[in-house]
């Protein structure tokens, strides 16, 4: 706490403050880890009282939602496509994630992306977003125990951060010309597997 | 052709003719297409005489190559990758794949798909590498036939860009870990699945 990076020194309620915070919060989750990043740290790095975060923020879940620009509330998916149980699981996460990308808010997702492949930080952030908002608060919901949780999700955002990239982002031909329903079809028994299959037909070991 | 954007006019031979037509070979290709893209416009959009390109490039493909700054040559994996055939095509092409990344040649990977992401023209001649380059030429070195080649190798370009992105520019931890031979035991059937998969498996039409 004592060496953490000291941000310019603006007031606290100054109109700065709030992305005074944000950045601070960026560099601390990126060197930091999720879990381990505290508010105190992020207060420090920030010069402001951690009642402060809490005010602009409410929780550190919030805080990093906010820090790491995400295109959308992770906790919005998990009923829709997680609590229906693992049946189909794959073909509803690729229906919803398409489903983001095409709305109005499509364009934050391109963002977001942009941002995490052209900056350090935030490919860290965007790897801590998938693997522990999105996954691991995702499988905790389903009805079935998931083994290799960070490997079978940085699979799953492997096929969707590249269909996102290939059909949104440098707009393949092919892909463009399939709707959500189509992909979900073609590309939901991958995510089914990934998630699903036994460890040793992924190479993954048992014990893990 | 009387209508090929006109770059600023260098001499033949000067030192920046080589540049000057590899720019102009970028725009004509994004423009028309590969196919269609030809020398002659592309010579009067440089400003030389189609010769020049010749003399410079040998080769309209050699061309395309060096305009699309291609990190390796695609006529190189087919022997090794389509050459033994349908069975276990997936695994090999993800080893190879995964093999030009990690290997020193991986930086220039790298910038290829930086820049194919956030430059539109770049993005339209990977489209174009990808689709005729790698995938058209390989299925017809297998020994079995392939239907709806665009859509498939848009769907492998799909997970292999995918998996470039968020193990290779992005660092994801879990992916960071697996070596090509692993790689190629978890990405191979998604592989194999999508370039032999039934058509209506895959949501596809019977008669494309």
């Amino acid at each position: 706490m004592a060496n953490a990076p000291k941000r310019s020194g603006r007031r606290p309620g100054s109109p700065d403050t709030r992305e005074e915070i944000l950045a601070a919060a960026r560099d601390v989750f990126a060197a930091d880890g999720f879990e381990r990043g505290s508010l105190r740290r992020i207060a420090a790095a920030a010069g402001v009282d951690p009642a402060l975060i809490h005010h602009y923020f409410g929780t550190k879940d919030r805080l990093f939602l906010a820090a790491v620009e995400a295109p959308f509330d992770p906790a919005d998916l998990v009923p829709t496509v997680f609590g229906p149980g693992v049946e189909g699981v794959g073909e509803r996460l690729v229906r919803t994630f398409i489903g983001i990308w095409d709305s109005p808010g499509g364009n934050r997702a391109a963002a977001f992306l942009r941002s995490a492949i052209n900056h350090r930080t935030m490919s860290t952030l965007v790897e801590q977003f998938v693997i522990n908002h999105i996954i691991k608060n995702a499988v905790r919901h389903l009805d079935v125990p998931v083994d290799h949780v960070e490997t079978r999700g940085s699979m799953i955002a492997s096929q969707l951060l590249g269909l996102a990239l290939t059909r949104n982002l440098m707009g393949f031909r092919a892909l463009r010309a399939m709707d959500a329903d189509a992909l979900a079809v073609m590309y939901g028994p991958t995510i089914q597997r990934y998630l699903t299959a036994d460890p040793a037909e992924l190479g993954l070991p048992h014990d893990a």
